[in-house]
């Protein structure tokens, strides 16, 4: 057996308000701890989305209803731009604040830099700042931290020119830290032709194996382990149009566990990248008499029928892996054992209200 | 009558070689001549393209038999990186480096940032690196000059987002400088009917009025004003496959001048921008016994059938200007006078050979 801490997943979609469909705050959280996981941050791209008082109060009405787990919940940062009175209104109820900057539609895509510029001057310096910025973009707003001097998490970096110049900027001292999701450290294009070109699709897309290969070259530079799970049921992935997105709460641990048991990574690592960091990042706060069990030996087969996810698929489908959660108490009491979810709806705490 | 310095153009594209039926060394310099250039500083998208030592040299063999002004060719940065020691040995006979980082095509866009990482890191310090980089892009590139701690030169910037982020970066002390264009200057997407799509495509874009007004009024961030004279036929412009590019050099001046004898610019700033700024930049040498006399009053109607660039047409057409290049004296010799070329093919120098 194997203890670890409550992990922490930073970059979650649960599809509520508007999509609960696809997820809600009730299966989203009881995938959330049937994948290890005691706290998650939820991005504001909900219908509609979160991205001032109004719209961070109704979803936080939702979650307190009906989440299993903890949470916090991101603003997002919209081409309407909040002032910075608003913002350090809005700072102490948000996890943080996230910016799109390319590669999104509707209200929170920011491609114009002077919005960025904005909100990098305007946000507090103790709220956090996650981006979705791939590519060119990705340095571009790096140069943000740089110019504006305060911290800047960049979420789900996939290539290997991204991760370099994280590194590179680390290393001169630029204060930026990272996330890299499972999807990208275990799949790359050429599983495309399993999962479906359709199921496939993820933003950012699956890489080439150069890609991937330089994520776990440069694994000490990665702050975070982040399963940017974003729920679409079949219908959607199969029709017409496939939006992005896959779901990886309950796939992410297993998947860390089963590299480590191959020795590509240590349980130090997995804690640092699901815990530690994502703490000191995030500014979160301790869950007291919390941990989750774990048979380092147990062998199995990644199955959608065996999840709670309400999207019913997984780009993993048929994977062997080893590693199960076997228990999770959170804040003592025993939230999930055996497969089986034991936490209510609404026992959840918002990391963010006191 | 005013007398100005030999003015120098950091950025033309002279077609020559693969391109001559558009432009070549004795006409392109004919039309930097008479544009009040005494030197220009070529553009290495050629075909073939200039980026290494064989290519450079004909290139440069070219040149020396047909200019009238004095030049500089850029060495282009290609997708094969360049060694340390090749740079090393090239940089002494290159106006600089070009590097095309988006909205290019063939053997000179470098879309990935690792070779971005490979060219700041290794082309020698005094060598001047110059990059097209648009929007985020250009972000992107400044993160480069902070990281590598090496100038750069930012070409034709001209949406309002990209001179405020100059702006900021410029005044957080990253070593950059940059340049506009006069069509960005005095021209926008409104002027797009009157020029026709097709003709009017351009990269960067003509873009909006309120692009424009940001650049005239960041003027002060504003170090070089360049034509990006990139000529092309009518007949390719009104063809199927309209290539993006105006003719720039013989408006340049009158436009500037135009808009100084309407209170919209200083002489002193057309000479700093025009003469002490991509002297300094570039690492230019001076021009001895050398001057361009202007009629500041003259007042007359821009027309492609009076210009010596052979594509034969220029976006300003119609346009009332004031302000008239006169004489041109160049090293002591008398190189343009009104109206008339006097300067024979092969009496201009490359500035990089001693």
């Amino acid at each position: 057996m194997i203890q670890l801490p409550g992990l922490i997943d930073p970059h979650v979609h649960l599809r509520e308000p508007g999509g609960t469909h696809k997820e809600d705050w009730d299966t989203g959280t009881q995938a959330a701890l049937a994948g290890g996981f005691t706290m998650v941050l939820a991005m504001p791209n909900t219908q509609p989305p979160v991205m001032d008082a109004e719209s961070l109060k109704a979803c936080s009405t939702l979650a307190a209803q009906k989440a299993r787990c903890d949470y916090g919940l991101y603003l997002g940062a919209s081409q309407a731009p909040l002032s910075a009175g608003d913002l350090a209104a809005l700072a102490p109820d948000a996890a943080g604040l996230k910016m799109y900057l390319n590669h999104t539609f509707g209200p929170l895509l920011l491609e114009d830099m002077s919005l960025w510029m904005h909100y990098f001057e305007h946000t507090p310096k103790n709220m956090p700042i996650a981006t979705h910025a791939e590519g060119h973009t990705l340095a571009a707003v790096i140069l943000m931290a740089q110019l504006y001097k305060r911290p800047l998490h960049l979420c789900h970096v996939s290539r290997r020119d991204e991760i370099l110049v994280i590194r590179e900027a680390k290393e001169k001292g630029i204060p930026i830290t990272c996330e890299v999701t499972p999807h990208h450290l275990f799949l790359t294009e050429e599983d495309l032709p399993r999962i479906g070109n359709a199921r496939g699709q993820v933003r950012p897309d699956l890489n080439t194996k150069a890609d991937q290969q330089a994520l776990w070259e440069n694994i000490d530079v990665i702050d975070c382990f982040a399963t940017d799970h974003a729920p679409h049921t079949l219908g959607e992935k199969d029709g017409p149009k496939p939006p992005p997105g896959f779901p990886g709460l309950e796939t992410a641990l297993p998947l860390l566990l089963t590299a480590a048991a191959e020795g590509r990574l240590t349980i130090e690592q997995i804690i640092s990248r699901c815990y530690t960091n994502p703490r000191r990042i995030f500014h979160l706060p301790e869950q007291a008499e919390t941990r989750v069990e774990i048979d380092p030996l147990a062998k199995w087969e990644i199955k959608a029928a065996n999840t709670f996810t309400r999207c019913g698929w997984t780009p993993f489908e048929g994977m062997q892996v080893q590693g199960k959660v076997t228990r999770i108490t959170l804040r003592g009491k025993i939230a999930y054992q055996d497969g089986r979810i034991l936490a209510e709806p609404g026992y959840g705490m918002n990391i963010r209200k006191n």
